[in-house]
């Protein structure tokens, strides 16, 4: 049987973000269904609401089905506009908003924007302080200042450090850095001079080793650093060393950056602030 | 009117981010609350769980108003053993799910984690590619690669270019490159010659003088390089060349780098793929 064509919309006042999260955690449920996504971010006047409604009644038509609408929209007038066109709505704010003012006995304020705005100075610098820690410390950079660091990542080349730092930095304001296990590391099994003294905050990155064979021929195809009999011998060295120093790790091969952010901040009893 | 005291849990199978961009959504309405939060994700068994309705209950008693539980859970049995507990739970996979269901005639596959999981590998190298495309072209750096970028962000220091464009790598896989504008390039009302031939790739960040004067004032204060006149000349200068070289630009100042990015992708007609 062929899958079912539909056309899904995320309609919002701002970014869009928090209609796209739950769209998409709802939508990943379904299988047997083909999505073409719509994504109408700053969606804040009527002339635009009146343009995506007539969108919506195209979609409908072309694909036979009404289409899904995902609905962050704060201002009445323009989601009144988009309940006349040829779809269902899933409105978040108009299914949630007034369970949690009954909870709280008080009146929502249904301003756009709030969530994702630039509310508080000292969280913006400690996110933007973050960021800038972990660029500075990246790769093995600058490991005098690794006793500054909420968190120290380590593993072979391309075991997922980098863009995981990142993502701990920009999505929880975690200065995170991260720290390469090199071949010329492999010879001992003894934890590299650099990162001895702060062994408390280290975090291991593993994979199997087709998965970073995989990773690695895309980068030097062919070569010895690519080849499966160096993959795997880099990995049985790694995962002994961290069970021999008893360091916490993680087997990254079939998890998101997002998934491997929140394990490690979840096993390390780190803060989570959600900046995202 | 001292402010209500409440707790809220995000309560989640997997990373929780679901459960927490929501929640937060909401309560950002809501101004007279004071909110201790407390994130949970990986909830994925009923020990877990009974803990967890122990802590809620704790709660309640202390703040001496029951907690609001935003959940995403997709297991009935962990989901029952909160419900025990003193507390109003919105979740939003038991609000959206059945309604998403009957829209589509089939059934939900109830599965943790697929929202934030690693489904597809051909988006996942596009993201990691652009992430280093980022990391490799942050400040100017390798400007013969700018062809390749899809977009470059330009402005003077401490303007937001290096954590914008490393949030659209990390959450939509762009390639975006930055270029800085230094006091060297403002003798003249001509845009420096590395980025002349990629001009309709440019974009601008701009802010008050006085927001970067703050900003700049916690890097090196009480320099030449922070001073609000030095910063009132910057910010003149580079949105005179904005404006005759036709760039688009966003003053950025009251706004989150959530924001501009969404905006950035938005103006640029951009393609939005969701990772995070």
């Amino acid at each position: 049987m062929s899958k079912q064509k539909r056309t899904v919309f995320y309609l919002s006042d701002r970014t869009g973000i928090t209609a796209e999260t739950l769209g998409h955690s709802l939508l990943t449920q379904f299988d047997g269904v083909e999505w073409e996504t719509v994504s109408v971010p700053f969606l804040d006047c009527e002339r635009k609401a009146t343009d995506v409604a007539a969108w919506i009644n195209r979609a409908a038509e072309h694909d036979g089905w009404r289409p899904l609408v995902f609905s962050t929209l704060q201002q009445p007038e323009i989601l009144a506009i988009i309940k006349q066109a040829n779809c269902r709505i899933y409105d978040f704010f108009e299914t949630f908003t007034h369970p949690v003012e009954e909870e709280l006995h008080q009146s929502s304020a249904r301003k756009a924007g709030r969530s994702h705005g630039l509310q508080h100075h000292p969280s913006y610098f400690k996110r933007i302080d973050a960021i800038n820690y972990v660029l500075a410390h990246d790769d093995g950079v600058n490991p005098k200042h690794f006793v500054e660091a909420d968190i120290i990542l380590i593993g072979v080349s391309r075991s997922g450090k980098t863009p995981t730092c990142l993502y701990l930095g920009l999505q929880y304001g975690i200065a995170a850095a991260n720290y390469p296990l090199t071949p010329d590391d492999m010879a001992v099994q003894q934890l590299p001079k650099a990162i001895e003294a702060v062994k408390h905050k280290l975090f291991g990155l593993t994979l199997t080793p087709a998965q970073l064979h995989f990773i690695r021929q895309q980068r030097r195809p062919d070569s010895e650093y690519a080849s499966l009999t160096q993959c795997q011998w880099e990995i049985q060295w790694q995962e002994a060393l961290f069970n021999r120093f008893n360091i916490p790790y993680l087997d990254t091969t079939r998890i998101s950056i997002e998934e491997i952010s929140a394990t490690i901040l979840d096993r390390c009893g780190l803060k989570r602030q959600l900046y995202g």
